[in-house]
């Protein structure tokens, strides 16, 4: 035991994390691959192209009925949850803020470059081989890279950049497809992709933390916490997420009262949620104090559950009810499931994606599909019902009940291609060549950042304290106590 | 003498501040109560009802003219300005950023809910006894919730999260009643609010504050002030304030020019008001140096004065003039009222409120009414006069100069809510039940936030100092020197 | 040497920073001037008058039709660019937070006063004389201080608040006459205004750096860094700037497909650039390791460079290679020409806008000369190239190949503006009566902002260093090692 434990210290010390080459090489190439394919297939719609002002006129409409007001502020919205949501949302370790916010930005940044590619293959190609961009393919950019800043969430301070640009690149892939059959093949709504975003990240981000797992992660764990002032920069990221979520379900649905019903669902769920939140966090710690963890995490879950069901006539007071549950829900995950998970499966959730999108997306997949079962002409209008559901062309005659039933069939795609798909991945990742960290150095940013900031503390310090010896400096010269 | 202030210090350290079952009983109880009547009362509006693909082609509309895209944007800068804005602006102290956000969220995300309901009843009650709620209401419920996070300001620090939602219950309520008062009844105008949620919400607030008056609060002046980061922390709340201000203002104002002068009065008013709050803060400084405090509050003045006039013909000066006055008046308040309300009238008022929102407003109420008087058909053009003042139905007859009385009766009215209800409210506050910290305990989220912290900071620093001596940890174990 | 090295330093140490009287009096006086300017001259335009709702009848035109919808969100985007984005962004120095982000807000309250009446002399005056101004006049104000705020860049740390206030008075005039020049006499096009904004912004900023060379600055070279907190501060302002720059490119070009494919360009530019500036900060770094300035700053060049052909059929491949080349050149600029032009051309430039702003725009400009030079009918459609060129009334036989001959003459004027303006107001400000701070105070704080901190700091760290003598304190009780 004592020799098989000294061995993998060895291992470990072994590790090499530099990412010399390997980062600037990845990051080239493919910058390259996607100027070429970019300049391959990828053109203006015909609401962004110079042609507009002609086809505006053929079609007797005016300048404001361009996609691009009704999805432009949305899509700037989605745009800060993506970048500053999910960043800072991920600044709470006390020394992995630039890794949480900077890897958040670099993988973002390709990702949606990629995804931009894939889902114009599946969904937007023109008979002539083409890609037509327009503001509504921004926004399923950025919606396919939310599900990989989810994965990432898992696997916060125990990857390498290089690690992180592998998962993306296929987990946009993989969204691609699954996104494909869920919307396309099997018909299911799903405007605010609790199945497609959130379930699928979610599992998908947890398999390949399964297959990472580092036994000796408790070497860092002095590192894997937080301080004061990082748990108020992560709350910068929790309230933006949780503000813009009614634009990020609301984002691509239709125009008029779908969009507008969306938001309405999506906030009232949310504000439950919040209530939930506090009264389980409150209830399950001495003298009633709350956790920042589940402020910064559950209260979101809402939105999360809200996806799938946004567009539909949720009613008021149902989004109220899956707000109520889902805050309850991901609050007990946090306190008893993620520590469960990491003993006993052998799953080490940085983030605790599990309760944040995993479980409250399967949540927002069976609301969507009881909701959907339950439509009916009387609470939709004939139209109304037509137009919610898309039951047109080749699906004109199917009833709410079926498409329920559709609906059940997404989540299982999402979950299938999460497991699957992360499994094979994480094997991938576990090759010895991508640079990560040993377990001693995890939740460290200076692994991978110039730490400008150790000389300045020690200057700093030893204007007041003149003796090197009271420094303490260890050989590698961490120093910073504070923050 | 001695021996009434070593009973109170008695009595003090007697305080129970564990909310183990009263918050989380709060929370679970109150929303449920909310899933119920939001089941009885509360419906889709017909812009946000599936039924509108119907009544869009019935009234020959375009999906554009749906209200959503009118005022969605504007929605979700308000949005910002109540969790962010407001939030981050009240992490100023250098203990208690987690209780200022933290907090403000909560009792902002309850009360939404609330106001959606007390508002309907009072405005959108339809003939079948339903509410119906759109993209305004939502509006609405924010500028409501405004009102008691604006009272929050006054107590930061020294109230329990229970007595918060107390404090909310009742504010919405009184909000609600004043407000149908001032708007429907008296026929004032306030399209931004400087009567009915800034002179309400700073005199409710301060009143409350003054009912809860704490003698020993110097017991804890060690923690009531500011460090470094903190301040730039709030930083974050002002500027979200300050740059949304013109959509808080312009946010409910008519459609077309309305919502487009009252964004211009606003921005013009805001940035006037930052350069005379510079000057003021200067002058009255050693050196000139600039005082955080009044940058972070009183270049917001302006916004606060700008909200009655927002849409009336105030012209690109008469702007000016306002902000000018204001950012005067709100540092002078700063520099000389804060520090005499607190010594001679027995009103603590942790944020300055009184400067930031109850003067400014009644500033903005007067200048409100003022506009109102002096508007004629040269300025406003006849149309524009009916428009701008709703000179309709009932109200068909009325001219400006009876406009301009109303306005002012409209201010009264909210000084009478805010100064009564404040008392009220500061009554039911004051009994022993509610888990408020003790004197020496305020502005410490020890008291109701679990502290990760502590042992953080510890275990980091007794890597460099050996001996826990040298640590002189208390019993209490705080050693957050920093920050 | 030594003595006048010592001569030096005694005229440094008698260098007066007290703004006791000049900043209060600047403030007070030009506010003052700025309300009866507005008072003669400034007017609402015919969308923000009351009278649009005749207007309206009279045009057929329905309210979502005001301009004010086409261009609020946009507005507001560039709004939080201008106070958060370049704040924060200027927070990164230890001790200049206050300042960075503070004086930001002054000198942008300020200037956006002035530069509504500059821009609206050159291109709105009615013939009534009388300025009319709406939302694309607050857009354009915003713009014309984000010059100045370009230039502060360079100068952060160095200099006083009234500096500022001189540097931002003939900035944006020097701008509104620039601005007219190559918009209205040349008709170049600068939608996103890589030239008119950017390019002389820097060298605005660059001479005038130049002019103020300090020889001594490395005396305060102890707080011209980051630590860790204040990068992470820094990245707030960093993202919302990237987030924001398909708003700023798009916000004042043509309703339409103008809007739209400006916010597609700048989006895939700014995705782009973030690649290149990780493989590249990554590459001439030991052990491959990211540093912090790069990813703050050289992610933003391709915004930059996308700003003059941002409405331009710049075509998604062409965008994803000018942030291609953007990350490169900024990046290789922070790493060594920064260095080189402080050491041999006695410019120190403290935010790097060389590398951010002056060189990208400059890349800019010609990439806007040779799209526009190679427009033609087939890609645009004839009425396209009309539109997005503007080929009418005076300019209606213009072909592209002139239109990039007079974009590259509009890069010249910019460039020439730029330089000439800076030296003769750096001339201006190195006169010795604007209080700025002496070469070992720069990059203080404390010399302009009063210090709460220091107290809080020394009590709180006397409870567990129980001597005073340990503590160290100098003489001016500078205590602050963290942050």
């Amino acid at each position: 035991m004592g020799a098989c434990q000294s061995f993998r210290e060895m291992c470990d010390r072994e590790k090499n994390t530099n990412v010399h080459l390997s980062l600037p090489a990845v990051c080239i190439v493919w910058q390259t691959a996607m100027i070429i394919l970019f300049g391959v297939f990828m053109r203006y719609d015909h609401e962004s192209d110079a042609h507009w002002v002609e086809h505006r006129k053929h079609s007797n409409l005016t300048d404001i009925e361009n996609d691009f007001y009704f999805r432009y502020p949305s899509f700037q919205d989605v745009h800060v949850m993506i970048f500053v949501g999910f960043g800072f949302l991920m600044t709470f370790l006390k020394r992995y803020s630039f890794g949480g916010v900077g890897f958040n930005f670099l993988i973002a940044a390709f990702g949606l470059q990629w995804a931009l590619l894939m889902q114009g293959w599946f969904h937007w190609l023109d008979a002539d081989g083409k890609i037509r961009i327009g503001i509504e393919n921004l926004i399923n950019a950025d919606f396919c890279v939310a599900g990989c800043l989810i994965a990432y969430g898992a696997l916060l301070g125990k990857v390498s950049p290089v690690q992180l640009m592998v998962l993306t690149l296929f987990g946009i892939t993989l969204f691609a497809v699954e996104e494909f059959i869920i919307i396309s093949v099997i018909h299911a709504r799903d405007a605010g992709g609790s199945m497609v975003i959130h379930t699928f990240g979610g599992y998908y981000g947890l398999s390949v933390s399964w297959m990472l797992y580092r036994p000796n992660l408790h070497q860092s764990s002095r590192l894997q916490g937080s301080v004061y002032h990082s748990d108020v920069f992560a709350m910068i990221g929790t309230l933006f997420l949780w503000m813009f979520w009614p634009s990020f379900n609301s984002a691509i649905c239709d125009h008029g009262d779908g969009q507008h019903r969306a938001a309405i669902n999506t906030y009232l769920c949310l504000a439950s949620t919040v209530l939930t939140t506090v009264a389980i966090s409150s209830l399950f710690q001495k003298h009633g104090k709350l956790d920042m963890v589940h402020i910064q995490n559950s209260t979101l879950a809402g939105g999360v559950a809200a996806g799938t069901a946004a567009e539909f006539m949720l009613m008021p007071y149902g989004c109220l009810i899956v707000g109520f549950c889902c805050g309850i829900i991901s609050t007990l995950g946090y306190i008893f499931l993620t520590p469960f998970m990491e003993k006993h499966l052998k799953i080490q959730d940085t983030c605790g994606i599990h309760n944040l999108h995993a479980m409250p997306g399967v949540v927002g997949g069976i609301v969507g599909a009881i909701t959907a079962a339950s439509a009916s002409i009387e609470v939709y209008g004939h139209e109304g019902l037509v137009n919610t559901f898309d039951f047109m062309d080749k699906f004109k005659d199917m009833v709410p009940t079926t498409q329920g039933g559709h609906q059940a069939a997404g989540l299982c795609v999402a979950l299938c291609f999460g497991i699957g798909g992360g499994i094979i991945v994480g094997a991938i990742l576990r090759l010895p060549i991508w640079g990560d960290p040993a377990d001693d150095n995890c939740f460290d940013d200076e692994t991978y950042w110039e730490d400008v900031r150790i000389c300045n503390v020690k200057s700093e310090f030893s204007r007041y304290f003149s003796t090197q010896k009271v420094l303490g400096c260890t050989k590698r010269k961490k120093l910073y106590w504070y923050p």
